[in-house]
């Protein structure tokens, strides 16, 4: 019941209104790993350059993630810089240094071809497909996130790799991008045209909305009295998402709802301080605690 | 248990990209009173111009609307005018004609004087307090609503009126506006220091926010395929929030949580057609229905 994630892992360097940080440890990959590996191992796919070394690996270790899939290649590491606005609903991104990302072809490690849940991290989906290809048989459960420059870009190619995809997790706008439709709920069923048998819009301090053929299901972002860096947040939650939903086994009603409660809470713990710093350190049972606190926050009997 | 809205009654010309209406009925106390006349008799105190005629009082009539506080002076109606942007996530105010508005200074009517449930709708806030000074002892719930325009321009009086308050419903913007502080967690609870023993934070499409000392509740706004017109829909959360809370005659944690989803019910109705449309034609068995729809849309076990 192990969960591979294939994604970036990068160096950030973030700035909010609350302090800045410079290299520390980021990408989509990470963030998705570190939270899913609270409820099921992690095989990570991934390349970092001859800058990151074992104090950076660190993070990972003595946790039930698996690096033999993290592929070291000369030149740097993918470095990231961007600095969010006063009020932090918008962010400028100040260098994308792709390095040795430019290059980066997923190779499965052989150990990893029985994997049976996927998460397809936000690269080209022509390279998320050839992950699929690798793996043996079927795969139970895919989840796919993807971005714009994607959507724009590589529509055909993102159009094919969806046809084998189970959750695709996106944001508002980049639904109403894919689909050309302004209504959010309209737009949504019409991303489940093609292909994904369910969409979770990811609405970032506005929660998240899944839309399954057979229902809708709402939840709030955790309230905080502190938010420092959402850096993260939206990986930290398709982790905990399908790290669940993996545990789980299946897609039941059931087990989709919960799995999007414990996708929010990890995210809230991450927005809590700079970079993976507060997601590295969180316990199970304060995950526990916060999905109890977030029941008290959305529950109501008519 | 009737209660008692005083507040706008006004011609809206609103244009949305999915058309537009000359003079049709709006005014906040005209959504409140429609709204909550679903659950308790409703009492209005507005003042409407010489062209506000039978035809136009017809929508409050065979209802449980009490409009003897409707006063008519010599002069227009107010009128307001407004257009939504494509996405309708901004409108700009075309033209606003306050009229008789402009000299309103809200009379109760003999038999307004036992009020209990009192909701003084966005008004100047020593006029809401005058209506809390003609009452007859003190009023169980009093909710209020109120605006930048009022908080920047009429602080002092504002923060006066809030100590008499028991609910303030208003929108994250000026939540941040009347505190000072950013995160709206923090700000929410600055401004339960202010008076109020609830604040209800709007927040339009991505639904309400409410902070008590002992709880926080979030509710989503019901998700719909069809929003042709958002004006009034903060006016008839309100109503049917106070609504209900009106006809339960407490303010146990149960009844605030279950005010706020028939608050959002009531709601999804308005903006689904322009103005008052939808909302003058919703049955109780629709409200109710949708009041479980919207449960299946936030519930979930861990």
């Amino acid at each position: 019941m192990s969960l591979l994630v294939v994604g970036s892992v990068a160096f950030d360097a973030i700035e909010t209104p609350f302090g800045k940080v410079d290299r520390t440890l980021g990408g989509a990959a990470s963030y998705f790993a570190l939270a899913a590996s609270h409820f099921v191992p992690v095989r990570m796919v991934a390349i970092v350059g001859q800058d990151f070394t074992d104090e950076h690996r660190a993070v990972f270790k003595g946790r039930k993630i698996d690096l033999t899939g993290l592929e070291t290649a000369a030149g740097r590491s993918f470095f990231w810089s961007g600095r969010y606005s006063q009020n932090m609903n918008e962010r400028t991104t100040l260098a994308t240094e792709l390095n040795v990302f430019a290059d980066f072809k997923p190779a499965l490690p052989p150990g990893y071809l029985d994997s049976q849940h996927i998460f397809l991290g936000n690269i080209d989906p022509g390279l998320q497909r050839s992950v699929l290809h690798q793996v043996n048989g079927r795969p139970r459960i895919v989840g796919l996130d993807t971005m714009n420059y994607w959507i724009e870009g590589s529509n055909e190619q993102l159009r094919e790799t969806l046809k084998y995809v189970d959750i695709l997790t996106i944001n508002d706008d980049e639904t109403r991008q894919l689909t050309g439709e302004h209504n959010l709920l309209r737009a949504s069923r019409h991303v489940l045209e093609l292909g994904p048998k369910i969409l979770i819009v990811k609405r970032g301090e506005h929660g998240a909305l899944m839309v399954h053929p057979k229902f809708i299901f709402s939840v709030p972002a955790f309230p905080l009295e502190e938010v420092h860096d959402p850096t993260g947040a939206g990986d930290t939650f398709a982790g905990g998402f399908m790290g669940f939903l993996a545990k789980a086994g299946n897609m039941s009603e059931q087990n989709l709802r919960r799995a999007m409660v414990y996708g929010s809470v990890l995210a809230s713990f991450t927005v809590e301080q700079f970079g993976v710093e507060r997601l590295a350190k969180v316990t199970r049972r304060e995950i526990n605690d916060r999905a109890h606190r977030f029941a008290k926050l959305t529950t109501f009997k008519l």
